[in-house]
């Protein structure tokens, strides 16, 4: 494996996959530890998402309470770090959550039942560690709180570069990812913090105190994910402190997490807007379950669409035309609406809304509408007078519907997010079905009044 | 600003950029000095994204060839980068360049029109580091190979800890981001890699050899930048290395540019699926052009559906009611294929497709797709029976047209950014105005054949 160029990288995942699978099924313990021999945790955990229930079992009992089962258990999903658990017998369980990081083990023991998670963590070994998880599981997994890992390496301020190093060849082993050095007081409240290289390129005897950076940015650990980070993309930080109301060193975040919490929030508001979020990893009824949900909004305004043009029921009885048209002032009017909502959530998520202001924003999308309104209307109106050579007011009626559809929809498009996040609702759940279902109505009604009033009817 | 818990970050930014604004409107120099000297080049360069373009030349002029210029030209986008270089005389520019990081030097390089690009390069200061942009302008900026920077530390295999600390005292100034030390041999091909804090925490005289990991991750310099940032998120990695054909060490790539990769890939993806990609920092008018660009296809669509329609106009006029249930239809099919084709592009983006194949999604969809369909069809069919009681072959037809409607809006969902990922396209620009459209076209199709048969029209 070490040879490996990983060009080729999915190519090799896919063969771990189905050899492990093939192993698994014919129930070949010693194979399967030979091919995982040569896995890394993160792979055999991905590969593992995908077999069967009964195939994860058998593997899970393979990989029995040792190091490598723990580490792969750090990156399965939840839903399956959950199953596994309650599968498993206490005494093994404990075990593994043992030999884990206390940020990871966290995670798999807010996965268990709550009576299962007492027992738990009153047996773990260690009872600091069992403490340690216990103060960690107070913070919601998706705040500063949740992300960060107790252990951080922190010096008191009187520390020298030298005495920091043989500080940290003592306690290596228990710290996770070191990537910089607290300076606190005997309060534990942060007064700096110095890169590892730091150290090692100033003499032994250099106090700390001179050459640490004063200027740190830090987090409640209230903090929201999202927040977190953005602070640690916009300045490029391996490490984020969270602290307390009093400046307290709490623990700290670290880059690695925060890839995944990027990830995982640009996914999840790709998702919400297409009123598909979190149904991923579900079975396919549930996963139809939450759709049809969303769903309903759009076939609630269809059927609100259906009564609206019952109203002119006579309109279109005698301009039986006018109804071909229903569709491209509905796709129009919802894409366009579809495109400024999409700007806003993106806008609002990167922060780049915020700092121009909201009003300026909408103002600037309601130009983009006037200009492709006046385009669409131009060439709609082209075609319907080359269509319906004799009917000039027809055309007009298309013409002007399309163009007042298509402003409405920038201005109701990236409002609608703006309103949902001041009112402290996520933006990105008002793209989708929502968005379009509303602008499709009010497309309609401009329509048909539009019409009705041009043609006299 | 030490003190400052950045709960109120946002607060804090939106005061500094418009006090800037204040500052560069009176045109004093000496204030805006004064209010930078508490500010990171990075905020610095967003608020200076919101100023108007007079405003950023003004601000330009005084932050003049200074070490703070080059830090702000590193975090500017590259519209703004372009602009700003083109105003500068040459002298101040080569003299900035000079001052910055040789990939961010790269990328400032890369934004200038051709012939300023050459005499730049011609006059910088450091024959070295001119050769070292040329050599990185070879290689997109979407790859390894554009986002690496050239600069690693790199030590020959017979170094021992100790001597690797000595040459990391003497040399730190020039290496950006030292998170590994990468062994060589003497060709510069890789043969291991040692973590700084290994280094720290094994005595003086060890080898590295007998301490650095073989098992290493590494790409080529044209490996696409989403492999990089999937590899670098999954193996929770500092920094990638970057290998030609012959394993020899050109760069390394590291966790804060992947983290702003993934950023806007994600944003990049979200963007194309609303056909608004690349519009973001643009004029309204040049935004507004490649929108309505977009939206032909659905002004295509929709002519196409008028026509449609005018096909089935008899029907229409015998049973004006169908009319009303076109919107319903055509919503429903194409918000489930919006939703279809969202789970496809995320799971093709993160790599949840590939494993299980691409057969298992698509039929998973398309189960989804007759639970979806079942369950509309009978409340949209209950509806239509108890608004419409002497009719029961209307109902008929409006339920089982969406029932084929939603099974058709799944599986084509799904399908189609499969076909364009396999025919090397990017997969997001499947959805949005193009399945919706495709989707809303074969609903009116499948709607008129359904009512028409049905009610033997």
């Amino acid at each position: 494996m070490s040879e490996t160029i990983p060009e080729h990288d999915a190519a090799r995942q896919k063969r771990t996959y189905t050899l492990l699978r093939r192993l698994v099924r014919k129930d070949s313990r010693a194979g399967v530890w030979r091919l995982l021999s040569g896995v890394r945790a993160e792979d055999t955990a991905e590969a593992m998402e995908h077999l069967t229930w009964s195939e994860q079992r058998s593997l899970w009992s393979t990989l029995g309470d040792t190091d490598y089962a723990a580490d792969v258990l750090g990156f399965l999903s939840e839903r399956t770090t959950r199953m596994l658990a309650e599968e498993m017998n206490e005494e093994d369980l404990v075990e593994i959550i043992d030999r884990m990081e206390p940020d990871d083990a966290t995670d798999v023991v807010a996965s268990l039942p709550l009576t299962l998670r007492e027992r738990v963590l009153d047996e773990l070994r260690d009872d600091e560690s069992s403490e340690v998880v216990r103060s960690l599981l107070n913070w919601p997994a998706d705040t500063a709180g949740g992300l960060m890992s107790p252990r951080a390496f922190v010096v008191p301020q009187q520390t020298t570069c030298g005495q920091a190093i043989s500080r940290l060849q003592q306690h290596h082993s228990e710290l996770e990812s070191i990537y910089y050095v607290y300076v606190v007081d005997a309060e534990r409240r942060i007064l700096g913090v110095c890169s590892l290289r730091s150290l090692l390129t100033r003499p032994a005897k250099t106090p700390l105190t001179s050459l640490m950076s004063r200027d740190l940015i830090r987090v409640p650990p209230t903090e929201d994910q999202e927040e977190v980070a953005r602070l640690v993309a916009r300045y490029d930080l391996l490490a984020l402190p969270v602290v307390d109301a009093e400046g307290r060193l709490l623990g700290v975040v670290t880059v690695d997490d925060v890839v995944d919490v990027i990830r995982d929030e640009a996914d999840e508001d790709m998702l919400l807007m297409a009123g598909v979020g979190g149904v991923d990893a579900s079975s396919v009824f549930t996963q139809s379950w939450h759709r049809g949900g969303w769903l309903l909004a759009t076939l609630a305004g269809g059927i609100l669409a259906a009564e609206i043009i019952g109203v002119y029921e006579d309109t279109l009885k005698t301009v039986a035309v006018l109804a071909g048209f229903i569709p491209v002032i509905m796709g129009m009017g919802g894409n366009v609406g579809i495109q400024s909502a999409t700007l806003a959530v993106r806008g609002l998520a990167l922060g780049r809304v915020q700092l121009g202001g909201p009003g300026r924003f909408m103002a600037r999308e309601a130009q983009v509408g006037v200009l492709l309104g006046g385009l669409y209307a131009s060439l709609l109106g082209c075609y319907a007078l080359i269509r319906f050579p004799g009917e000039p007011l027809i055309a007009a009626s298309i013409s002007s519907s399309i163009f007042l559809a298509i402003c409405a929809a920038t201005v109701l498009g990236s409002a609608i997010p703006m309103v949902l996040d001041r009112g402290g609702a996520d933006p990105a759940i008002a793209t989708g079905p929502f968005v379009t279902t509303l602008v499709d109505l009010i497309g309609i009604v401009i329509y048909f009044n539009v019409a009705r009033t041009l043609l006299g009817l």
